[in-house]
């Protein structure tokens, strides 16, 4: 078998074998195959696509390229969710503790973010003491106990998701839908869930940028999980705006606990609400997907999924003394309405930049995070304003620069019409 | 300037500016740009095609990664030719003392052969003696002296080619009409003729399958050429029967001597004649296009073209003493029609690579060429053949394997009905 033999038969749209995938796949990661060929690949695959064998057989290849971890001594029903990522998503830290609350287990390896979005790892580390470092037994017990657990992913948790990474974000093919379905799938697999659910993402401030580009990612990924077997559903969500209203890691970690404590913005609330049902369903933890929602809905207003949050840091070594005096910053500035009329568009990508420009979020992945600087919305899509309301506060720790200001104002579309309220979840894809 | 905005941009069918080509270009060969961001360029170029503005900048940029022939001691104007490769393609032999002995100046670099196709290089070391490494000032005297002289490029000619040639032929990048385009006439430019004839072949054994893209290629090339302020021809010629009947080094040379004899197949005589016009009247040796064509063949008949040939070798150092003895091989096998009928197909390809196997050409780069061995076509297509008349004969130096003879059989389609020659030049654009 040669590289550029396969490289030709994609690049003329024909179906690669899993011998094919595999030997690629194992050779890129033995060394043997050089970086070029591969690139090669990969843009021949941005041109052609795959079928969705095509890319199982890919992430199957990924998967069995470094550990896969054994949730075998955690009794029950294993349940993992995965976001492709947004702007104020601090969806795990309220689904984890709610799924957690209603007996589902949760065994969840997390990421960083880097650029406009966040990641769980990043909002957890603010916590004072929390630890991600957990041993493997320490993860697997502590979910036994509680329900929940959520750690680092292990450097030799899919090493070729790792290197294909790194290779498509400096050759351009970041953006092809098998390859990011592949990338996805082999960590959640590599994680040993038996039930999946995925939070995909559109909008401006999103990796998908429209709907049908969103549901053939969701579509593939949900292939990728029948053909091993997994229960995998994917909910299509709106990043047209940040999710919620704070943005910023401990801003975030305490919207998540107003969340769990019933006072929360609602589409964070309805996101998690929905989720969590359809993971304790599709987990038959619960007969009914209404009767899941139900009660998801219940133990965000009845202090079991709070209960369940505070178990969850205090078990991995983390603490909040005092929840008003967790943000502290040296000035809070009110970003104020240019005219008055209805919110149409807050752009979600200008927001999470300015964030990041605050301090909030990584340029590169050796930035240092500043956990209290962010941003917190007063007024979300739909709202009415009057020109020199309050649209958002900017927490701060350093002179706000011009260059976040001019971010922010052309983050905002102000109409003089009514704007209809979005829904948060577009589509559920099972 | 970030590369993978670059390699995005044209991924995205964009255009790129002269100067994002030239970083990139410059870039490569001095070891800034790492491969694997070249090879996934250009498989986007593959996909995305490019200008032929694009093309231009691109050759341009070639050109200059090395040295550039000064051919300005060589009075007069300078002609030049290249051909894509074929099989049995003896043409600079043929068309090089013809011109020269019409008063035009045929400074020629030359390649090698690999595969299935023969290279000049390799057809002038079969005489013994003949030197192809001259030194640049003994090029240009020889030329001055005698108007011709072909020797090896240098390793300093358009080393970005070199490389990224060697990155297409490892990543299935080769095929890509622009990228074919630029390298040729990178190395024509770099040649520094002033009228440049272009031999684009097309057929089973050629490069070009079909007439379109054989004028798509055409077309970019004869653009570049016009943006340097060069006269460029091309001639869209059939391969899909070999050139001639010779095919194997040195029964090429003599089948090149015998054309200059005015004793050729009518193809090979039709094909020089016709190129060799069209250079000695875009070079302003004579005015009219048919009194040039006419010339031409009057020079193949008139001893005037095989005298030139004799001095042409006799300058480098070759010496054929007796022709007869020239061939000369263990056995001369006649390879026979197992039925009569019409020949429909000769196919080039399997014809070449039976001459590679019998050790007349490369494989890789590093193999030995039996200089003696190869095949002679006894019919051509069109021709009727009764079963068991010879079809060609083999001239082998060793065992004639199962696997040649089992190439030379499919390689032929003979038929009933009537089959009618072919014209040789499809089209020639200017």
């Amino acid at each position: 078998m040669r590289v550029v033999d396969i490289i030709e038969k994609k690049r003329m749209g024909q179906v690669l074998s899993e011998t094919e995938i595999k030997y690629v796949i194992d050779g890129y990661v033995k060394g043997d195959i050089p970086d070029y060929q591969i690139s090669a690949l990969l843009m021949a695959i941005f041109f052609q696509g795959m079928s969705n064998e095509e890319a199982a057989h890919l992430t199957k290849a990924m998967l069995y390229s470094g550990d896969i971890i054994d949730l075998s001594k955690i009794e029950g029903i294993k349940v993992d969710k995965h976001s492709t990522g947004g702007v104020g998503d601090k969806t795990t830290l309220v689904l984890g503790p709610l799924v957690a609350s209603m007996g589902g287990k949760l065994a969840k390896l997390s990421g960083r973010g880097l650029g406009h979005t966040g990641g769980t790892l990043d909002k957890m580390e603010s916590i004072p003491g929390m630890r991600i470092d957990l041993s493997e037994e320490e993860f697997i017990n502590q979910v036994n106990k509680i329900n929940i657990a959520v750690a680092g992913q292990t450097k030799r948790l899919v090493p070729a998701d790792k290197l294909l990474y790194a290779l498509r974000d400096v050759t351009a093919t970041v953006p092809s839908i098998p390859l990011i379905a592949s990338s996805i799938m082999s960590k959640k697999l590599a994680s040993g869930a038996d039930v999946i659910c995925l939070d995909v993402k559109i909008g401006d401030g999103a990796f998908m940028k429209t709907i049908d580009e969103a549901k053939e990612l969701s579509n593939i990924m949900v292939a990728i999980g029948s053909a091993f077997g997994k229960k995998v559903s994917a909910f299509i969500t709106s990043m047209d705006e940040p999710l919620g209203k704070a943005v910023g890691n401990r801003l975030e970690v305490k919207e998540a606990i107003e969340t769990l404590a019933g006072e929360g913005p609602e589409d964070l609330e309805e996101l998690c609400v929905q989720i969590a049902g359809y993971m304790v369903y599709q987990a038959k933890l619960i007969d009914s997907l209404d009767q899941a929602i139900l009660k998801a809905r219940e133990n965000l207003h009845n202090g079991l999924a709070l209960k369940k949050f505070y178990e969850f840091i205090t078990a991995q070594g983390g603490k909040i003394d005092d929840l008003e005096k967790f943000v502290t910053v040296k000035e809070i500035v009110p970003f104020l309405a240019k005219k008055s009329g209805y919110i149409k568009t807050i752009k979600a990508l200008n927001i999470g930049l300015a964030s990041m420009k605050l301090g909030g979020g990584r340029e590169t992945k050796e930035d240092y995070i500043d956990p209290m600087v962010g941003l917190v919305l007063n007024k979300k899509v739909g709202d009415y304003v009057e020109k020199g309301e309050t649209l958002l506060y900017i927490y701060a720790n350093n002179p706000i620069t011009q260059e976040i200001l001019t971010m922010l104002a052309e983050g905002y579309e102000i109409i003089e019409q009514k704007v209809e309220k979005q829904p948060i979840i577009h589509e559920v894809i099972v």
